[in-house]
């Protein structure tokens, strides 16, 4: 009985362990679906009874699925504290809190439950690959997040000195001046804040022609990395 | 004669062919362009029937079309339920169909119209190549793509959270916040929606430094992909 | 005599042609100023005569270099006819021929002293390169404007039948509904169209993870054909 | 004595060199945030006794790690005139003038304290490689900010002949739609000025499609040199 449930449990490659593994990942999208029904005000009225039953028997098959897993593990202990071991506790234990707690505080525990969407990123073959670009590109990527956030910092600070006067609202403090930045760098632009003095303009006109490139460029690191692992697997 | 039709219909390489394949093209860049204009208020009222004369004339020549390549073709069952095949008769079929058909109907099957656009893609060449880049970057563009989406959630969640009180109607519920999800994470930032309150914003800070490389990689990887396909065809 | 203007001009690799290039370059710089300024309003009241009096002699000097050059060229016609002797042309003709014409066509003339900002690639080298990238690139690149042109218009047809009933005015034809597709699959997102419809919103969405990837692709085709056109030239 | 005081402030290859760089840069982001946090209108008025103490702290800190910088340098005058011996002496020069000074003064030389920033990057290894990719890619870098700037300025001047008339003051002159500009080819796209007459759509349609491209491409080709350089030192 015990090695039947390992293979179905921990062998994607067998049959059982693949249609079990499908199995698995349809109900935590369910149970991502539902969690999300629940925050409509109209369907958590009419269908709130529902929606807790289902995160009722979501949740105890999830239980039993971790439970089993423990059991068939060779060590126990370390799969117990091992990555996915603390997700699958994670994505459960929030539900057991609850009940014991008022509502306030469950809202905050239901966070948690997010992770289980891990789960689904546990049977990946690509994600190894993806791993190992990231070590070779590791080096630059951390260079150009320090790069990209001292000129979202430096960006801030010059735009609060532009605009401040003009529009003390919206770049009241260099804090403030900082969403701008973010906003502007990453190229979103809500448009809610904006320079409207000419020094800010030819300010933002500079960030922008400097930012852009440095901002980009660590997707083109990732991706070149990525084209680097295919060809090194080819070999 | 049909060996003339047939060299005319389906090898693009000769002359006559390609004055065919050109002809076509012509014809179907034409009727996008009615298709278009009808829906142009003051046009439809004024050359509505400018317009619906030109619709017959050029469903009548496509028909024409239709049938000659059933007719030239060696396997003519293997013709009518391939790709282009069936691409070639939706383009004709709703005319026939809205004729028996009340109006309203016929306004959802005119959509199907647009499939003509595809055989614009019939001739080219360089589709091959793309089509084979797209092959060796697979994996991870699925990978990618998974990414994507579970980001999106994340974000819309996360921003749902911070934001449900301060704006109860931008971001009534998760599938509310998708949305800005959405909007933000593609740096479109239409700006009807977005953060207001500190956490919000930080959130948002922290989504769009991790976001941005993860939605934009898959580009990087197709051109890649393309690059390398160009190197092979070189060798 | 000749010889020393003719090197002077044609040849930037001497001391006096790099001067003399770098001279055309600020008289070319100043003009677009002076062309720029007129249109302020208030600076056009004020100093209209200095930048009236300024553009006489700058075209002046253009046309003395203009005239220099078909008087050193081997083959005066065909440096008339070249590319640039052409340019030369169109940067003062608009200016003689505007003092015979009444005010208002000059307006439509002036546009054409923009060519002369095209002088400014005149010497430069790394033009070559890129140019050849582009050949490299070219069949990839037609493939790919064709496939973004198709998926503009298909995502304004979309938008059109999802937004045309809730928003009329926005969305009143699919040619109204191009401006916001033009918009959206850029991401530049100005704001002032925007879905407002689930069926419009899901619809951006699948639009925007589709169309993102298509519209970029282009720009990684080019920087990775200079990459190989680089790495050509070293071996 | 001064041999062990040079390995601390010079070799960050060592362990007492190693405690002492992360020790400044502590320094370095605190100083960056008493900064932020000074322009708070809030919290200036409540702690701003505090925030200019640790000022006064960190200043010192910084005067000594100077002094005993020249101290230890085998060539005094080359270290005072080098790059970050220059950085070091703006940190602090400001601080020392300003008390002689009125405060409105002050507020400007202060944004001279935002190059600390800058001693961040003294300690990081991966510039180096970076430095190599910028040399690798500097002819097409330089190419492709020239060709930016000028289709920026050519699509100030074509919009602003489409607009101008529509939007008198949004459009005012080409320096106005130089802002425009910007903010379209960048693709942040605030929103607070668009073209709204057909003719302006249009241009800004093709302004696009042309435009994205070139203002897209230096990005790539940094993270292609990037990765060139990558693989040069693996070999």
């Amino acid at each position: 009985m015990k090695p039947l449930i390992k293979q179905t449990l921990e062998e994607v490659d067998t049959k059982s362990g693949r249609y079990f593994a499908l199995f698995i990942q349809s109900l935590i999208l369910i149970s991502l679906l539902t969690f999300s029904l629940e925050t409509v005000p109209d369907i958590n009225q009419q269908y709130g009874a529902v929606l807790r039953v289902t995160e009722v028997i979501l949740v105890g098959i999830f239980t039993l699925e971790y439970l089993l897993r423990i059991y068939v593990a060779d060590k126990k202990l370390a799969f117990v504290f091992s990555f996915f071991g603390l997700i699958d506790l994670l994505a459960i234990l929030p539900f057991y809190l609850a009940t014991g707690l008022d509502l306030r505080s469950v809202r905050v525990f239901r966070l948690l439950r997010l992770f289980r969407v891990l789960k689904l990123l546990r049977y990946s073959d690509a994600i190894n690959r993806f791993h190992r670009a990231l070590v070779i590109a590791k080096e630059e990527l951390v260079l150009f997040s320090c790069v990209t956030l001292i000129m979202v910092y430096l960006a801030a600070v010059g735009i609060y000195y532009f605009e401040n006067a003009a529009q003390p609202e919206n770049f009241k403090s260099i804090f403030h001046s900082l969403w701008w930045s973010v906003a502007t760098l990453t190229t979103v632009g809500y448009g809610e804040v904006y320079p409207i003095t000419i020094g800010g303009k030819v300010f933002t006109f500079f960030v922008l022609m400097l930012g852009l490139g440095v901002v980009a460029v660590p997707t083109g690191l990732v991706s070149s990395a990525l084209a680097q692992v295919r060809a090194e697997d080819k070999q």
